[in-house]
């Protein structure tokens, strides 16, 4: 099948050439995760010419990271229990529980194991992140508003302090996470900012 | 050539090859990185049989994480300047310098990146990182005995917190980390465990 075949409005037929890749990408992503992903199979799934998926995006790499920045874009739910200590603890369950999708696991394969780190990858990677960071960053300023955390307290280095050991043990030891070592990041990351 | 034509004492012979193909993997992975790296290459480099280097190590992951592994055998200086802070901020001034090598990052690449996720490749990361860690906790040990630290603390906890964001700047954001970075993780940790 050839996307050119498809569609009307030549504004509309590239949105949903880009919809229907995205959309093949996320399930085959979901199902077998970045190594075994192909783009010949993500143009069989979504219908969409293998050559037009090229010609977009250059490398599966590429393809993947374009999808997770678009699912940054969608409203992040962030805890909002009234105090630090809960949103925070709300916050690492998602990043752990996350992080042991296939989905997630694929994505952080495709930042860290693409073999092409091109000037695409980089910027998109960055801007991931960026947003990432931003969304959650509300929980921090939320927990300054309320006194619980000193005012200009930095909600990035917060954050990378809290979680930075649970995509540590995922990606490099392995180490499962239980419920009482997110308790003991909680408390640590709130013992460093607030002494 | 082929290793079974070499030495003439079976034992010798056999660690004469490990050596051998330890040797050229470590020149390899830190001249073009892991991507790049592949066994008849090392099979050339090493003077020993690609056959003989399968039989022993069924991928080129299993090879990398044995040298790793080998690696974390030899005696590894641990920073003693008598404060905890100074050896903390040593110690992550080496980790950040060692993940800028070629080598470090393709052992990391290795680590994450294997397709092949068997039994020994997870034995053996365990291993490493454990060697790693239980090296460095003498750090964390004579901060104790000095009275900078709370009897009990948790070496491999302290570790974790400190090093990790290191790590996840690396791999997973590619932000760059600055002599201030590692100057804020050291005050950071060290608060988080003596409140």
């Amino acid at each position: 099948v050839n996307d050119r075949s498809r569609g009307s409005r030549p504004g509309g037929r590239a949105a949903a050439v880009v919809a229907a890749v995205h959309k093949a990408t996320l399930e085959l992503l979901n199902e077998r995760g970045f190594d075994a992903l192909e783009i010949p199979e993500i143009a069989e799934r979504s219908g969409v010419n293998k050559t037009s998926i090229y010609r977009r995006w250059s490398t599966k790499g590429e393809l993947v990271l374009d999808v997770a920045l678009s699912l940054t874009q969608v409203d992040v739910p962030i805890p909002n229990h009234g105090s630090l200590r809960d949103d925070l603890r709300s916050l690492l369950h998602s990043i752990a529980d996350m992080l042991t999708t296939p989905f997630a696991d694929g994505l952080l394969r495709a930042f860290i194991c693409a073999r092409d780190d091109s000037e695409v990858l980089v910027a998109q990677r960055s801007s991931f992140w960026n947003e990432r960071f931003r969304i959650s960053g509300a929980l921090v300023e939320r927990a300054i508003a309320r006194g619980e955390l000193p005012a200009g307290t930095n909600s990035n280095q917060l954050l990378e302090l809290a979680s930075s050991p649970l995509f540590f043990r995922h990606l490099v030891t392995k180490d499962p996470v239980g419920d009482e070592d997110i308790e003991r990041l909680v408390r640590l990351a709130i013992n460093a900012f607030t002494v």
